[in-house]
């Protein structure tokens, strides 16, 4: 399970919490790093922080956008101190462990935790299927990265030690969710067919795409259905533009 | 509960280490620090670390030795990564926290923290009731003091809320699903659509129709989000027909 978990930092400025990050996750067991366009990450504070961790750090992923970094995933949750108003699924890091056991059976997991100072922008939530909200002091809510990850990462190895072989009960067949990048493709593509139908004349389309992404992050799509939804909507475009 | 618990460090030898556990414990609603003779835990490095909890770091209780940071506490509970030969109760964080609040019912608690290096002395362990061993990687096992401090203030924190009336987390606002007679409204609908741009031409109507009901049946549809799929099928019929 902890291999199929991916740990992505978006924009971390200060090397230590990278450092600190990789020493986090290698402590729990987990491996996987994608830094998105990091600063200093291999700098002394990062290497210092890391401990004997450096095999995490210097083998982690290095991308330049959030895309990049949630190729594959199925399954993609999102940080964030403040409660903000969103239309997101809501997690307690507790949650997120156990769905994230069940999603490994299937897929991969991706957290992504945002900057320092600015957590998140709301466009890179909307890629997020969940949001976790780590249930700290109200008065002081905000935890530093690492922290932060420690935690999850804490959660997900209690997930993984409690994970036998055989626990699933009455498992289905295996379900095969399409990933971030294919759900990004159908977002646009829909975005597309709304606007060739004369939908968006009201001027409402940022608040009806996040309706939408809210309510196929809700249900996710799996490969077939995502072919009969692709399908649909070239036939509408094909349609019109005739 | 979270007032009669304190957070002992022995020795703390980077002043950074103290900052970030003094933002770890105010994160998680507690406020005691104790500190056993550290070096330089009023420093830069502290002073940043710590971010917006320099209150826990400036009212931090410096004392000389163990016994001074002890005083007053009835369950002491001391810290290790490696598995010692020790004639002590073991117990996980989980446990620890549960403990802990009954503890707190009729006394205090501390935690003890050993050294970045060494750990606690065999001394110190033996004024301990129990040790807490977090579930690390054995291939890698020894967390820095503030995230071992935060993973174990984290579950004191689960605990405490655990055991007031009203939980705060998971409270969302009600949602308003559609009921079942709208939703079969809305597949007819969107039958038609479908067949109004071609789309069942390769005669795969039933199949079809039964996929999609699957989707929609398992994220289910709010009101809001229903008004937007109704639309989108009225604007669709309404290019193609006109």
């Amino acid at each position: 399970m902890l291999t199929k978990i991916r740990v992505v930092l978006v924009n971390p400025s200060h090397g230590g919490n990278v450092g600190a990050t990789a020493r986090a996750i290698k402590n729990m067991g987990l491996s996987r790093l994608v830094l998105v366009s990091p600063t200093n990450h291999l700098g002394d504070e990062a290497r210092s922080r890391a401990s004997g961790a450096d095999d995490v750090l210097e083998g982690a992923h290095v991308v330049t956008d959030v895309s990049a970094g949630l190729a594959g995933a199925t399954w993609v949750v999102g940080t964030t101190a403040r409660r903000r108003r969103l239309d997101l699924e809501r997690v307690t890091p507790r949650q997120l462990a156990v769905r994230a056991r069940d999603e490994c059976a299937h897929g991969e997991v991706a957290i992504l935790f945002g900057r320092e100072r600015m957590g998140l922008t709301n466009e890179e939530l909307q890629r997020c299927h969940a949001v976790v909200e780590i249930p700290a002091n109200p008065d002081y809510s905000s935890l530093n990265v690492a922290a932060a990850v420690q935690i999850i990462s804490y959660e997900l190895r209690l997930a993984a030690l409690a994970s036998t072989p055989n626990s699933v009960v009455g498992s289905a067949e295996p379900v095969e969710w399409v990933d971030a990048q294919a759900l990004e493709g159908f977002y646009a593509h829909l975005e597309k067919a709304l606007r060739s139908v004369g939908f968006f004349e009201a001027g409402n389309a940022v608040i009806v795409m996040r309706r939408l992404r809210r309510l196929f992050s809700r249900s996710r799509l799996d490969q077939n259905e995502f072919n009969i939804l692709r399908g649909f909507l070239r036939a509408i475009l094909a349609k019109v533009e005739r």
